[in-house]
């Protein structure tokens, strides 16, 4: 089932679907896993989707409506999920049964009996969009919420370098279909909680440009989290790269008393994994990560040390 | 002049073009000025652009490589200018010879001799874009960074209300010329100084919630303003709307000791308008301004005031 067809086929042939969503749930698996149960339920099928962790209420206009439908589930599916370890409790659950993983990440293992991988997708909902097409029961206005949900979600509304030209035709049509994108784009990318707002602003005060303004360090104390839910504060690493000028980025975020978890993006030529390399850490050219146990004081002495040696500033 | 064919057949029979684009100049109006300017010259033609104000730096690679033709101009053209009042120096040179104005504001007051609307395109670059292609000269790379610029600044990045399956569409054609796209947008959106963050960390301090949460009120003081170049302070107004629950969002900027320009936006169903209409000010439904000459405590309670009786919060 590497191709369209053959999981056209699959999905046309069997019934008694369940659905499975990554742990944390974002906007691309949750468009992934209800657009896909929706489709299957137009075309007579009985589906569900689940998920291991609460699904965010922002996403409630793809879940509201979808009933369990009370039977036993026959065939499991799982979207977006790269690897088994995203789904803990499902996994348990259903791990040897996974007979079809549909996903965009270069890194997924493999775990499913089959997978159809496009690692050029920018989000999952774009393989699910092109499914859904072939399984010939059309794009309704509220599939085509949840595809345009995860497709603006994974591309930070269409930003990111992940974006094709396929990206755009995609978002054309399911535009067609009559759909709000400026109401989903509002709720996904303009609304902050005000307790975002204190964090953000605490954080900002906390923020020091160093090495000759390339480089920023933002902290984000224990006390700072616990001002607000952990979603809400998605996206304040992103902060300082965003600052002109800054070519390394450092967010320091406190997990114990002496103890911290850095996660550092860089642009070009800097290399944040090797920084992070020196620290035990890993990841990508320009996003890693790795954690210090020490006082703030020297955890930021380490950091910089580090960042110094690789890039030479 | 009112559609392609014949705004084409103007530009191929004549020759020595100069194109205008408003003052305080953004996105839109330079990418239309040059995408216009370079497919001008790509099908042998001379042309030059002008702006009453200097061109900030973040648009350089559209402009860069633009010499002036050092000739006489013959036949002036604005582009993503509605009002003459919006060139005032370059509207005072040409006013009387402005032949054609390609512009997709509702409000454009028709100052030109021609006038080139489409008020259903998210930004003038979709109709600039509908006339290079009619031009017959092709969309080169450059040509697509700065339409593509104009787009997406105009939409915020593909996310207002604007946004159509057209304006996606052409993104698709114009990111296949190979244009980095990410690098646009991150120049665009993802690029604040450490002066605009400053003062952003100090307008946070300053917000208030009031009215069981749905109305916002953030002040930018004269000292506030000081810290930054103006370009710098663009999309500070937005914060308040963006709060979750907040209804009304109200920026009060000092322009003077005791005088203050003050900006609503709204959610629906709240009029923006009607409040600033109390005021002595107006504007749109969702957006609109007025201002108050009264020291900070009591303009303040003079604009909440006037959100009361509106709305009856």
């Amino acid at each position: 089932m590497d191709n369209i067809e053959k999981v056209c086929d699959y999905l046309l042939k069997n019934n008694n679907y369940l659905i499975l969503m990554h742990d944390s749930p974002d906007g691309d698996t949750v468009g992934s896993g209800y657009a896909l149960c929706r489709a299957l339920r137009n075309i007579g099928k009985n589906a569900d989707c689940a998920c291991g962790d609460t699904i965010p209420d922002k996403y409630g206009y793809m879940t509201k409506g979808v009933e369990p439908f009370g039977g036993e589930y026959e065939h499991i599916i799982s979207v977006d999920v790269a690897d088994i370890k995203l789904i803990k409790k499902l996994g348990e659950m259903y791990k040897d049964r996974i007979e079809l993983c549909i996903d965009h990440h270069q890194s997924n293992t493999g775990y499913a009996k089959n997978t159809l991988l496009k690692s050029d997708a920018a989000a999952t909902c774009e393989i699910i969009y092109e499914v859904v097409k072939a399984l010939g029961c059309g794009i309704t206005p509220k599939i085509a919420e949840c595809l345009y949900t995860g497709i603006t979600t994974d591309t930070g509304c269409f930003k990111y370098s992940n974006v094709t030209p396929e990206t755009h035709r995609i978002a054309a049509e399911l535009m067609e279909t009559g759909i709000d994108t400026a109401e989903i784009n509002r709720v996904m990318f303009d609304t902050k909680s005000f307790a975002r707002l204190k964090v953000e602003r605490l954080a900002l005060e906390s923020m020091e440009l160093t090495l000759d303004g390339k480089c920023a360090i933002l902290v984000l104390t224990d006390e700072m989290q616990k001002m607000a839910p952990p979603e809400d504060l998605e996206g304040i690493k992103a902060i300082t790269r965003q600052i002109e000028g800054v070519q390394i980025g450092i967010t320091m975020r406190q997990k114990s008393t002496n103890g911290y978890k850095i996660s550092i993006r860089t642009h070009p030529p800097f290399d944040a994994s090797a920084i992070c390399g020196k620290l035990g850490g890993g990841g990508h050219l320009r996003a890693a990560g790795c954690e210090v146990e020490l006082p703030l004081i020297e955890a930021k002495a380490a950091v910089l040390n580090a960042v110094r040696e690789v890039t030479g500033l």
